[in-house]
């Protein structure tokens, strides 16, 4: 008998034998002696594909997902389809202890971003999951599926589309019900399960799906586990997202291309007028010039603010992973940067580059922005302010592409696309009684200190469940931060899908009060 | 019998009849009865693709030509291939005139500029010709192509890669030999063909032939046959050109793409941190900042500079036509503009815009320049100023993609990559006696003022010719002006064809003495 088995079989004893051993460490004994059978049923999951518009597929994982639900005795198993057609329905489910006065709804979303599997690493598939024994891009190897009976080591790692964002979140969930189950405890509140399948394409039908099914998600708290837990590798609760709002930037020269030879210098150059209008958005300290752009700014509490200063700094560690040694905003740290309503170019094109590149004078030129928001923020106002600094700057600002009458009455002119699936910021205090016992039992599963941060910079549309169903959020995921989450090669390290079992374990225990 | 065929015969019968004909007339009179032969012969050249790397296709080109000037009874038809293997060959013919001692050599070349398929009109293919009855962006639409017999307007056009650049030249030049032969005539020079392949990927092996073949390309002129006429639609003859040398620019920032709500604002933008060096090399008029840009400039001879007061000014139609209300230097016209040194942005280009867009940080923004060069400047000397500029704007200035160890040195990095096909301007003296009889010939050719330009705004390598034989150039172009040469949609119109084919035939008129 190996030592490991040894050492397993001690904790079980151990478990059984003694009074005092907490729920906790019960959850802990039986995921150690459950890993091989979870880790199969993960790999199944993992194997069917899940883009939100794949319906076939969208539902082999939904029955899928139903299946383990029911498997582990939890009720009222079901789908909750929005009314428009084909599009993904969100998996339910529920566990009421009696005579509980508060309920709690565990989310997680089983659809995952699009793939591109030739980017994949040689021997990967992104629906194919396979396991290595370690980060790919770190000297680890692909190995084989253990036997039962096998070690598992936590720093295994699973490839696969899904494996952290977020069907990671559905399994830990589940496995985290069915130890708490199976050690014969209970959930200390009402529980409920929502799988949402269509996080990854904008959530465009989760307002219906909440608008419909009102009463039957009506709680006192939404867990949200999705995403990373801290790039320090601590674990975190988080309280609030940015809003994110889109713009499409296009600036018209001459009708035709023309040759920078016989024209250059004299006809307008589309992406010098463009190159002139983003440079002038910010200064050279980093900061947004546009008028308003940090107004309207609801300011952290004072509990909030004490929160920002804990959160261990990792400026140094991401500039030396990213290869880079100044950031936009010299002077503010990773946190307090995206912690601002921000302006970022994703993309900018005029013309040809490189091998493609020619002689002439480009029509047009185009940048895409992404506008993040803090709370206080609107996004059509954030987006009406850039369209009114960009008028001031002389240009004529049209909703489409310049006809001849306007081509001849203005010398400067910008089409602004205003993207219309924009949504503000969200925040939940950190001081309401519930979120005092999430953070209670979040760091009751480690020894570390759990990082607070009162809002991600990224952004999910968490103002929906506010809106629909004054429902309350907290955001706690359980990934590994170098997860390559949306890129090739997503992974989970086994170690953060483990601790995400006793986490969401641990906050099924809350009690109902 | 069409009216048109009437006339046609009536023509035919006069030349025959009338002893006082000269020559032009029996030039164009076999033009016209051969117009449909001359197009179908175009077509297919015009469907052989022409990038000069794209080997193949370039020996099917010469092949084509080749055979042209054979069927035409052009002597010593023949390759001249540079040394360097794969170099596309230029395509070499002569006629010797007995007791001439005056050799004028006709280029034009035979390759294209890169084509973007995607971007064409509906119904265009670069390599598949097609006629419109007029311009398409001026409500022209696609035509078939005419029987034999039917009636071939002026107006059409000819929609092609290669079209009027320089497809056209290589066409008018054989077709004026052929019109000469057929009725008759005999030049009055000994003149040469020269057929380069290779002109728009920067002349790169021009040298090298010209070296090798020198005794052979002796001549008293070179008469380049490439570009358009004036814009006033006036013919024209130009006696220089700007030189010409690029640059590639590419900023870096994170190694790996970043989630923009994640990292916006902190981590460096790549797109901002070029539009913001690109924005600083122009003033708001429109003058280049860069110390040292228009120093140098060899200054016009009285004789230019009257050139210059003469040339019809074209200004407020070509801004009608484009679409335009402004030009970049408010003050200055079209023709004082260009003969400027120029700094013109080619492309742009970093991560993706539109339907491809995504929340990202881009890790590197490009921008590929083109600057033109008037006589004076030296092309490597302006790079050379550029790159100061760069440097001096804070940006360490690397030839190839930073490593880790340079990553961690400098703040903002650069990859400028230097062309090093540049060239510098070419002049050639507007009072030459060879140079009256070119003026002369080309005035013959049309009741209108024939436009004499001291220099193009656009390049071609004619100092080469200079350096290696030297030889005078004066450039005789015959596409109409708003061809798209570079662009999509290149064309010809048909009459700027016809007319081309008679002054390339008065050209060959040009008396030895």
């Amino acid at each position: 008998m190996k030592p490991y088995r040894i050492f397993l079989l001690l904790v079980l004893v151990a478990v059984q034998l003694s009074a005092q051993t907490d729920g906790l460490s019960r959850v802990r004994a039986y995921r150690k002696a459950n890993e091989y059978v979870f880790l199969r049923e993960f790999f199944s999951l993992l194997s069917i594909p899940n883009l939100a518009a794949d319906t076939v597929n969208i539902k082999r994982n939904t029955t899928f997902i139903m299946d383990m639900m029911t498997r582990r005795g939890i009720g009222q198993v079901r789908l909750l389809s929005p009314r428009t057609p084909g599009a993904a329905p969100a998996v339910y489910g529920e566990v009421l202890v009696p005579g509980a006065a508060r309920t709690i709804i565990f989310y997680a979303h089983y659809d995952g971003q699009p793939v591109s599997p030739a980017q994949w690493a040689p021997g990967l598939s992104p629906f194919q999951p396979k396991l290595a024994n370690g980060a790919l891009e770190r000297k680890g190897t692909l190995i084989h599926f253990p036997e039962s009976g096998d070690s598992i080591s936590p720093d295994w790692r699973i490839y696969a589309r899904g494996a952290s964002d977020d069907k990671a979140g559905v399994t830990a969930i589940l496995d985290a019900y069915e130890a708490l189950r199976r050690t014969g405890q209970h959930p200390g509140c009402n529980i409920k399960f929502f799988f949402e399948g269509e996080e990854e394409a904008g959530s465009t039908h989760l307002s219906e799906i909440l608008d419909q099914y009102k009463p039957l998600l009506a709680s006192d708290l939404w867990i949200i586990c999705d995403g990373p837990v801290h790039q320090s590798g601590k674990k975190q609760v988080v309280f609030g997202v940015r809003g994110d709002a889109h713009m499409e930037l296009t600036v018209f020269a001459s009708r035709r291309p023309l040759h920078s030879g016989h024209y250059g210098n004299w006809a307008p150059n589309p992406a010098l007028m463009l190159s002139k209008l983003l440079a002038s958005m910010k200064n050279d300290s980093g900061r947004v010039v546009i008028p308003g752009f940090y107004e309207d700014m609801v300011p952290f509490t004072a509990r909030e603010k004490e929160a920002l200063r804990q959160i261990p700094p990792v400026d140094e560690q991401m500039k030396a992973e990213l290869g880079i040694i100044s950031t936009e905003i010299p002077g503010l740290s990773l946190m307090e940067s995206i912690n601002l309503p921000s302006l970022n170019i994703n993309g900018m094109q005029s013309g040809h580059v490189g091998s493609n590149s020619n002689n002439i004078i480009p029509t047009t030129a185009s940048a895409d922005l992404d506008l993040r928001l803090v709370l206080g923020n609107d996004w059509q106002r954030q987006q009406q302010r850039v369209t009114e600094y960009i008028a001031k700057q002389g240009f004529h600002v049209l909703d489409h592409d310049p006809d001849g009458a306007e081509r001849s009455q203005y010398e400067k002119i910008i089409k602004v696309i205003n993207g219309m699936d924009g949504y503000n910021a969200q925040r939940t205090p950190m001081d309401l009684p519930i979120a005092f016992e999430v953070i209670r039992a979040v760091q009751k599963t480690t020894t570390e200190q759990v990082v607070l941060v009162p809002s991600l910079g990224g952004s999910l549309p968490l103002f929906l469940f506010e809106k629909y169903l004054q429902g309350k959020t907290i955001i706690v995921p359980i990934a590994n931060h170098d997860n390559n989450q949306h890129g090739e090669n997503e992974n989970i390290r086994l170690d953060n899908l483990w601790k995400g079992i006793e986490t969401m374990a641990s906050l099924m225990m809350i009690e109902s009060r």
